[in-house]
């Protein structure tokens, strides 16, 4: 298994991924241009926007992960979000999620800007069985404006 | 009491509400660089940055809140994270945290992006009570990177 | 303001602070046959049934509480579950329901069962601020079978 | 597999289980004293003392679930409460823990007393992956006595 960044060539496999992880989420029947849009800012390379990272074996990719860098006030070098993170169904129990998380951990560093967080519902025990080893809760919670 | 964005001449007030806010979350004694950088961003009107927001009445700042744009994979727009609320501890109970989350969803609003949230200790309970008022929660715990 | 344990002639006071209760937790318009029993259960002084504390001023009652003890299989002595805690309205804010609890920690160390626990919504903010102080939140949560 | 209520002869496989339970609730090295008294107190047969199920297959102890009905000051038939659940670690995924919670469920309704509720941590993520599905996490959480 490679981490690696994403590229256009994925977009068909990407585009499943993504998909899977939207319905998932109770976001079913997403339109095309949604994930039109979503490849072309990751793929793009703008540094203040998304990028991608997938997990790839022979060819197949088993997740993906996408963060960006965003200001934060009492750190001057910012903070790095990592919105989404996916594995296939069939590729659970390889340590994908646990590598891609990683893999972020590692651009983070390479950016100069250390600081990496996520969001995931209280609920999401699976998730958070990965996420007691390789993160850290922190005992907050999120709070949004009602739409 | 006026809800307005925060200018130089609130430098010595703002820093000292400020102050009282990370001594609140166990972050005392920053140094005044600390507060020059921060004060800097906000007032430098960069809309990729923090902005601020105070409360004011009779010349005292009672309040205030530093928040951000920044993007979101599945909203073209972005979001808007609400980082800083602190009201004066002699100005609670006036509705100053209310009128500070309601003035930046008309900002958040006015730039074309109202999606706002915002992050909280599960135990800060009298935030909570009025963030069930203004706010929803979201059901999602934040986890960090340890570092 | 006096801790004491309800007494017949406390009926009427009783009934009104537990009615009030009730209604907080959504079970308004209980018949009188619900109090009825209630009061006659914590009356008869059972040691196996619930016990019953009011704390009273100038012949008012200002709150109320209701424990029992029962087997706990690591504790040979067993355990006090302090059920219902109320504090009428108007006397908020005067140390009542503090002053019950305590009340209760000292009747379970007379029985020889120090053990005691409560349970909380996780949103009850107001009470949460005191449970905090005089008690330990567990990381215990609670799970109904489905009735 | 079969669920059947504690014998005599389940003494030896009974208390590996047991103590396997309380190593991993961080309680190691409990002395034989307390597993005799466990034990001498579930098959007493005492219907105001703890009850013991297990799940046997082919002679073999697979699990085990120690519950009581205690009074309820709302509920004049009481509650029954589920303290203890394990399933030995080579017999999981068989529906081991899900058999014994429905026994249980079946042995409260057999008493007249269908309430039954249970504690677990909030991070017991397989647990909650369970619970989830035959119970309903009630939003109250536990606090305890400072002892």
């Amino acid at each position: 298994m490679e981490i690696r960044a994403l590229r256009s060539e994925d977009r068909p496999q990407w585009q499943a991924l993504y998909d899977d992880y939207h319905r998932f989420y109770d976001r079913p029947d997403l339109p095309d241009a949604f994930f039109d849009q979503a490849f072309t800012r990751l793929i793009a390379d703008d540094p203040s926007d998304f990028h991608g990272l997938v997990a790839e074996a022979d060819g197949i990719l088993l997740g993906l992960t996408h963060y960006v860098f965003h200001p934060h006030l009492w750190r001057p070098e910012g903070t790095c979000y990592l919105q989404d993170l996916y594995t296939a169904p069939d590729a659970r129990g390889r340590g994908v999620a646990r590598a891609l998380i990683e893999a972020v951990y590692t651009a983070a560093d390479r950016s100069g800007t250390p600081a990496v967080y996520w969001l995931t519902q209280e609920t999401n025990y699976a998730g958070r069985m990965l996420y007691d080893r390789v993160g850290r809760q922190s005992g907050f919670i999120r709070y949004n404006r009602p739409l």
